[in-house]
């Protein structure tokens, strides 16, 4: 009987990416997912069967994944960051437990890109944070600035993931409006691009001189909260509130 | 010279902990961190100097750490999960960029214990999330209840962390009823209890249902969005919405 692992490797770089997750990738006959995540393992998947399908076509990446599972193949089903944060850890459940037969299947988690992020950063995370996603494509970009201002009103510290496409450029700095009608403009920002990888780029800045040009589709954004300040060029949010605000 | 490395170990299983992690403790020669997780890595410190506390002397423990790094010594700093996120990443920067001697220093993250949990449950992540701490030891509870409702009207995954402590039981439970205002009953809750480590325990339930009793200090609890369900007992967020609500 086959099986499907569902994979997260970390930001990309071997180093960075658990055992068990090496494990899976290396005892999988076949390995499913986005062509650019599969180049970052070129040695892992040597000589495997590939599934390796351009962005957006992830149901027929799915589809064909699960097809050589139940052919009785073992397959990893790979995302970048960890497979179940904006990955593919949700939709091949999904088709899994809607087969007529019985498939085996895991999740091994990675390095999210966001915890990769900020370690680069240095340390923005350290308190309550939300996580949102510019993309518009399956969410209304309605709710999207909705969650954005929900967030900016709890002063949670806010990470940004697909800040920006060839497609979208506009909505990270609508972002940026909204945000500044709730935080100081002097709010410490950070954005990694390519974060763990090669061209790693980190850049610290605030919520009024952060522009579109510095952040692309490989970019992570964070935000701070009204507590966050810059050290020596780190970015530090305190574990609570002095005087508990 | 020596330097500070604050090292991340994942859910506490080396089998989830990175290589740069590992590398990076096993060249330490002095561990510091809360004894629970020195206790989780035998293996690894084993013979090396260890600065271990209990809980709440997270300063002191920072301290003895900077101070074994003055000295010369490369030191590991562990925290369980990401070290970014509740962790010690943030009090030990601060700490060592007010030093008047410059100590190298650098941030390898680890896997946060909200993915680890998300991994076990399924893919509950799968979407805009917030990550809350119930401790109201350094935050007021005004403010975290705020957060919560907060990430209920924007209708996010909610993660909850440090959902409840000895001295801390009824959180966890006005919490419910908050965000019984804002969901449906049968909204799936997932509590993972001692995520990745032995006595792994994975309750999935509903927000109506689900009792503190069911709830420890090693536990996390992850609230799903208006979209989430509950399919063969595994917990599942859509990548968005039908229609884009």
């Amino acid at each position: 009987m086959g099986k499907i692992i569902i994979v997260g490797l970390g930001p990309g770089n071997v180093d960075e990416m658990t055992p068990r997750a090496r494990a899976a990738i290396e005892s999988a006959e076949v390995i499913a997912g986005y062509i650019t995540y599969i180049k970052l393992i070129p040695d892992l998947v040597s000589g495997k069967e590939i599934i390796g399908t351009a962005m957006m076509q992830e149901v027929e990446r799915c589809k064909q994944a699960i097809d050589a599972a139940v052919a009785g193949k073992k397959v990893a089903v790979i995302s970048s960051g960890d497979a179940g944060v904006y990955g593919m850890a949700g939709l091949v459940i999904d088709m899994i437990l809607d087969l007529p037969v019985k498939i085996d299947f895991e999740v091994i988690g990675g390095i999210s890109a966001v915890n990769a992020a900020a370690a680069i950063l240095g340390a923005p995370l350290m308190h309550d944070f939300a996580v949102i996603s510019l993309s518009d494509l399956l969410t209304s970009w309605e709710l999207i600035k909705k969650r954005v201002r929900n967030a900016a009103d709890g002063d949670f510290v806010i990470a940004l993931y697909n800040p920006k496409s060839k497609r979208r450029v506009d909505n990270i700095v609508e972002v940026q409006k909204i945000l500044l009608e709730y935080r100081e403009k002097n709010t410490p920002v950070g954005i990694v691009t390519n974060a763990g990888r090669a061209n790693e780029q980190k850049i610290i800045t605030t919520l009024e001189n952060f522009t579109a040009e510095e952040i692309n589709m490989f970019s992570l954004v964070i935000i701070g909260n009204s507590q966050t300040y810059i050290k020596s060029g780190f970015m530090i949010t305190p574990r609570g509130y002095e005087g508990k605000q």
